[in-house]
């Protein structure tokens, strides 16, 4: 259904970068949950740090709340949420160019859509619709929390520069969720600063990889098969733009470790089934174990470069050079991490509520 | 949809490992589509190699078309394909286990379906049902070769052996093709069995890593944000039991990448757009750009192990130990791979088939 | 999705007249339902009462459950239900005709399946499909019955004889529900039977129009707009081949009528809401009201006649006669009737598991 | 999907009467359409003719469209079309009404929704909301039209008083679609208005009959089963409040015609098959034969009435009256007959959509 996701709950997503507004449509959840515009507007905040790599706060994006929110609580019906665009400077972008900016979406806008796709800033395929995605999660996000469901998601990795791996899950998630550059190891923020510097002076962009961790889901969610939690979850993950892998637990390590050293053993724990291990990423045969669910993403580096690169005009046909003018992120990551955890938010309440009821996540 | 996947084609599985039969329904094909049960056959064999490392051929498993095929020739209604139990030996399994098989889906069927699961062999989670994939699969990998649209996967990785990387794209994949092993090195063979071997003999497992590639897909199919050509193809392949990781094009890789070394230049090469390198893995912006798509998926060890472990018995709710009787394959990743094939040929038709209408697969 | 309807639960469908065997795949119930055998074998003699009009029981079509039940109760994983075809003289229809039968979808067929349609005795398009949707469906009258939920059809009209209004309803369900030839005031049969055996004679066919009632659904069930409960289940009963028109409660007739006349007065009995009137069919804003649920179908006579058509021959194109030869229903409508109420049923478990949760039909 | 309707071509609905915005989601149409911002506001304003029964023209609901369309073409992306709120007098809402109107929504709701729902002018159940949907279908109702795909509603009834019959499609539909009160014969005009204005001076409310024709549809679109041209055309006109029966081509008169009345001979025209009659609507087995569709809704009187009528405080338990204060539409036929035509347009846009891909309606 292209722009609409989900079965018991659903977002729909519209807007072009540079078009009147964009927004998201959230469907089905429960009625009777509150809804913090401030903590929407928190959220927005993390998706915009001030320039590249500063976490002094900007101001988050204006949005409204158009429907589905009645007296501060969930109605039960559809939530329109609408970000209007300002200040985008349309006239820049008089004359469409055809010159495709390599691993970007502009060719394969160009020939899915003939020509008629509003390219003005990356359009319909522009980063900026993410904001959509993060204001409707963010109600997602608060919904989980109530039924002691918690995320959180740090930048792994940088460029070679790494995060420590998570340890105390609880106080982990805390730290992170108050941090806009959110990293585990504070030690490592300068160094992560300073690979995305000097990408930037060299008119170059970096990459990395988002580790999100999600606590305190019942065991017994999910399918096997086509709706398992990793196929929902990938799928929604995979919409992101510059998400180019997605792995659950310990992911592509597995591949060379044994059975018996991947297996994680199952013990008794003041009555509860855990493992000791958590190779599995807290699921099972697409089923969710208890444990924590683990996931991470790969982010590629910022396709859009001020360096020259090579290219075609595909108007013309023919071989062509293009330096991207204007700011451009050379890092997306850390702001790719929140985008990251509204979107398993949306797509973990759309299992439960599947599984549960419609009135499950309300319920107290 | 649970056991259903697919918008234009779709697939629904059913079955259980020790039940009557296991099967799919694989609908809206077009109609006209020749259906090669010799072929359907072949695949099915590819799933079950002689033990665990052999390439001698066994018998494939027998298969029944019920439907949707009439003159040898898809009529464009459903095709269900039935593949009947035989020699389950139900007889060994006459009480319910309640000893979880570590990272097995034991423990999370039982949170599901309360006890009322088919625990024999697996029952519905059973890698057995991969087979009814494969037959469906195997009429889709047909009908995009009429279309001049070749797939093919290699096992990239067992343990810690790998494959050569891919090369001439036609020859590799018309070699993979006649293989049971599927390996582009094949002086890699002799070290990846051993790898197998020696876990085997330690009671123990391996697992690796699938690399697909698929040639001549037509630029402009697949959507931005959630049907894109990563969020359908990962959604299907992590359906696969065992699958924990998906990446496309340099997948992980990227982290590390300069955006300038990660952009795939484009250039005009006979009249067509073309890109130097391919580490977007034929996709920008969710949709494809005329180049090869290129995904990986990390296989895990097999969790069955006849090696002890610790576990629950998640009916007493105590600790307990558990090894495995009987046989139990060493390693999957050499079957996984014709089921990956399998998996993504069927989602490559649905999104054709959504783009093109539903008679473009079958047009000449 | 075509052959696949329903979101929480679904149903898909399979087969042709004259192929190896038709048949459904029903997934997403609870498990733990106790799944009868001979009712399914009950439900399914309903659909076939011997020659057109005699109440004596012929031998219902066998059917063979291939997965999702296990110990005589549901396991939650897909239920397949496999009808082999017997008997099927398949040998008569050696030659495709190209003379399309009015008002039946030979013409339309070859215009969607451009010739590659299994034209034998209607293939994919013939009632006979509707065994696989009665087999699944009197799984799910069980389910809801175990709930408090039942549901049963009369022949509210073949020809010009109509039935007696619905009374009272529990009476009436239990009744109707032992009846091959459902009709509420039994004197109506004779006439019923005149009308069917004087077209029989003609060479002609009769229709008529179908009452159901279901009892015992809780308020608060459907959805505004898209998924109203009225939405749902006119979509499943227009899939019934045959069927023209679908009306709710005072349906049509509503028209002329007033509002305060239409409307349904609400009232407490017992601490309950209810209303003195239905002409909603328990049903407002596309929700449950609590009321019974009532629906009527119009079903066309069969088109097949052996009385001589003015027809095409859609392969020459040039106009032509048909008269069919063999034996043809001359009426269906007390056949279709079981498979209204087996449509139903799926429906409305969909509805009540999507709104309730998984379990909900499985819960005691 | 819950507010979600359509495969390839989807709509999302959201919004409450007397929220800040009501709106619609059109996701899945061709790039390179047209979009007529003055004929969507003709649309609109049909919707909204002054008064009960005046045909001078009203102003239109004010929309805006978010995205999706750039320089007046459909860009492929979602379109967002936005209806703001005006003058909702909220105040008068201050408190919650306990007392449901009969055959409204008020009760259900509250049932579903557990006193959250937006009450405030029938919330997100408010008619209102049809406004987004008439919208959205506008556009389609002119990409059909560029296809040479026409459509058309007369009033067939308004109480006892009926409309003539369809005659010369192509001057009937242009008559048709300039009109407000869109009735074949205009003397009958006078006779409804009468019956109108009857029931509104007694504080009272008439129903009607809406009847549709589609003409220029290509033969071979739908499915059988569960995606027949009926189910999907009653599922959405189902939507629209207020409808309680639909029915296609003869509909519930079929009941009592025999099958040589009903079935539409076959005839060859100028090289096309051709149908004499139109019983089954233009539909045969579920796929459209390429002769007009055809298709009645039965709309209920208003449920809204200033006449006293008995009812329940469903928040006390107890037995009440309920008289309606303020305006209240006498009747909704000649209002519905618009969100008629655009549901069937958008729902048809999505049926062809799907059998001739995605540019099919862009394509000259």
């Amino acid at each position: 259904m292209k722009n609409t996701f989900g079965n018991s709950i659903s977002v729909t997503l519209f807007g072009e970068s540079h078009g009147r507004s964009i927004g998201a449509v959230l469907d089905g959840l429960a009625p009777g949950l509150t809804v913090d515009e401030e903590f929407i507007r928190e959220v927005l905040s993390r998706r915009r740090p001030v320039g590249a790599i500063s976490t002094a706060r900007r101001e988050a994006d204006k949005f409204s709340i158009e429907s589905g929110v009645f007296n501060g609580k969930t109605t039960g019906t559809p939530i329109c949420i609408v970000i209007p665009n300002e200040d985008t400077r349309s006239g820049d972008y008089g004359q469409m160019t055809t010159l495709a900016r390599p691993s970007h979406a502009d060719y394969t806008a160009n020939c899915k859509y003939h020509g008629f796709e509003d390219y003005r800033g990356g359009g319909h395929f522009s980063g900026r619709i993410t904001a959509a995605l993060c204001a409707a999660g963010a109600i997602c996000i608060s919904a989980l929390k109530e039924k002691g469901i918690n995320i959180a998601t740090h930048i792994k990795q940088i460029a070679d520069v790494c995060d420590r791996d998570f340890g105390d899950l609880d106080a982990d998630i805390n730290k992170l969720n108050k941090m806009d550059f959110a990293v585990l190891d504070d030690s490592k923020i300068g160094e992560m600063f300073e690979r995305i510097t000097a990408a930037k002076n060299d008119g170059d962009s970096v990459g990395g990889v988002l580790e999100t961790v999600v606590t305190g889901l019942p065991a017994g969610a999910g399918e096997p098969w086509f709706d398992s939690v990793e196929s929902l979850l990938s799928h929604a993950l995979f919409s992101i733009p510059a998400i180019k892998g997605v792995e659950f637990g310990a992911g592509f390590s597995i591949a060379s470790m044994r059975g018996s050293e991947a297996n994680d053993a199952f013990y008794m724990a003041g009555g509860a089934v855990k493992t000791k291990t958590n190779n599995s990423g807290g699921i099972n045969g697409g089923i969710t174990n208890g444990m924590p669910v683990v996931v991470r993403c790969a982010v590629r580096p910022t396709p859009t470069l001020s360096k020259e690169q090579q290219t075609v005009d595909f108007k013309a046909g023919e071989d062509a050079t293009l330096a991207a003018r204007g700011r451009h992120d050379p890092c997306i990551v850390h702001r790719a991490r929140i985008v990251v955890d509204c979107v398993s938010a949306i797509t973990l309440c759309d299992i439960l509520a599947g599984r549960y009821g419609t009135d499950w996540l309300g319920a107290k």
